[in-house]
C-alpha cells in the first residue's frame, strides 16, 4: 500500500512544478525546512478562461486569511478548491507572484533573479498558458499583515520544518506550484517545497 | 472656453460606460449624491494582455488602501494611473466586481440582478474584452474594513455629494466604469456615477 509520502515531488529552491489534479484529489503541500512560501496557481482543466481568483474568494469568504475549511473560488464563482487541513492557519492571497520587474522595482536589483512568475510559466507552458492569464497566486506559507491603516508587511512564515497544508481539488485542474525566489518572503534563505498528491478516498 | 464640467457625463444607477483614456489625460470620477461606488477597470489601448492588477499594486504600494500620489499598476508591472487628487481616501482593492453569481451565492437572490461584471461586459464589448480579461476592479469610494484577524466587512462609502477622485493615464487606455449594482456596498440605494475626462494640461 501507498503511505502518504509515497509520491512526495520535492520543488528544489527557486523553481517550480506543473501537473494535474483530478476533482477529489488532495494535493498536500509541506515546508520540509520551514519558513518557506510556494506560489500555487490553477487553472480548470480543458478550460483555461476559469482560473484561481482572489477576489472572488475574498468576497465569499468575507477574509484575506484562509484555513482549513475554507474554499479558494475561480474567477467565473465556482469552487475550485477546499483547505481541507492546515498546520500554519497564515498564507497570503493578495500579492502577485514574485517576478523580474519586482524584483527591480522594489529592490532595484540588476540583471536576472529567478521568480515564482518565470517558474509558473515554465511549468504551465506544456499546457499552453500565457503570463497575463496568471493573476494573484494563493501563497502558500507567505505572511503578509495588513497593519488598521492598510499598510501591509512581508513577515517570515510561521511554518516550521515538517509543517503542511492540503487542498482537495473540487474540480479538474491544471496547476503549477513553487518554491519561491523572493528573499524578502522566506525569511533571507531559499529552500524546497514538498509535495504530494494523494488519490480520492487515500488521503 | 470648457469648464471643468463641460463633458460630464452621468452613469445612470446600475449601468456602466466604457472610453478610451490618452496618455496625460485625467478622469475624473464624481459621487453626485454621496455613499455610491464605481468599479474601475482598465486595459492598454491596442494590448489587452496589458491590465490593472490588484496585486501588483499592492505589493508595490506596501499598502491596501491608495489616495492621492499613489499609482495603480498593470499586471506586467507598468504604471497605469497615478491618483492625483482624492476627496475620500478610501477605496477598495481587494473584491471582484459584483457579479450575477455573488448575488445568488451571497444573498440567494433568484433571477437576474444587474450587476457590475455584466456592465464592465457591455462596457467593454466594443473593445471585444472577455469575461475573464476583467480580474478585480479598482473599487472607486468602496468601502471594505479588514480586522485584525483579517475578516472582511463591507461598510457605507465614506463619500459625500460631490466627492471626487481624479486619476491620471500614464498610457493610452481603454477603461470601463459602472455606477455599482450592489445594495450591500452603497447603503441599500441606487444611484448614478458622474466622470468628465480632462484632457492633458487642463486639469
Amino acid at each position: 500500500m501507498a503511505g502518504p509520502g509515497h509520491c512526495r515531488t520535492r520543488i528544489a529552491p527557486q523553481s517550480g512544478a506543473g501537473f494535474r489534479l483530478r476533482k477529489g484529489e488532495v494535493l498536500r503541500v509541506v515546508d520540509p525546512d520551514g519558513e518557506q512560501v510556494s506560489d500555487l496557481f490553477a487553472f480548470r482543466d480543458g478550460e483555461p478562461a476559469c482560473s484561481l481568483s482572489s477576489g472572488r474568494t475574498i468576497d465569499y469568504a468575507g477574509k484575506i486569511y484562509l484555513t482549513t475549511g475554507d474554499v479558494l473560488w475561480s474567477n467565473d464563482s465556482r469552487p475550485m478548491f477546499t483547505i481541507i487541513a492546515d498546520d500554519v492557519g497564515r498564507h497570503d492571497f493578495l500579492l502577485t507572484p514574485c517576478s523580474q520587474e519586482m524584483f527591480e522595482i522594489l529592490y532595484r536589483h540588476r540583471g536576472h533573479h529567478p521568480s515564482c512568475l518565470e517558474n509558473l510559466l515554465d511549468a504551465f507552458a506544456p499546457y499552453g498558458i500565457r503570463p497575463e492569464q496568471i493573476s494573484t497566486t494563493f501563497n502558500i506559507f507567505m505572511r503578509v499583515d495588513v497593519a488598521p491603516d492598510g499598510a501591509v508587511a512581508v513577515k517570515p512564515p510561521l511554518s516550521k520544518a515538517g509543517d503542511r497544508i492540503e487542498l482537495r481539488a473540487e474540480m479538474d485542474l491544471v496547476c503549477a506550484l513553487t518554491a519561491c525566489s523572493a528573499e524578502g518572503s522566506n525569511n533571507g534563505t531559499f529552500k524546497p517545497i514538498d509535495f504530494e498528491i494523494l488519490r480520492a478516498g487515500a488521503a
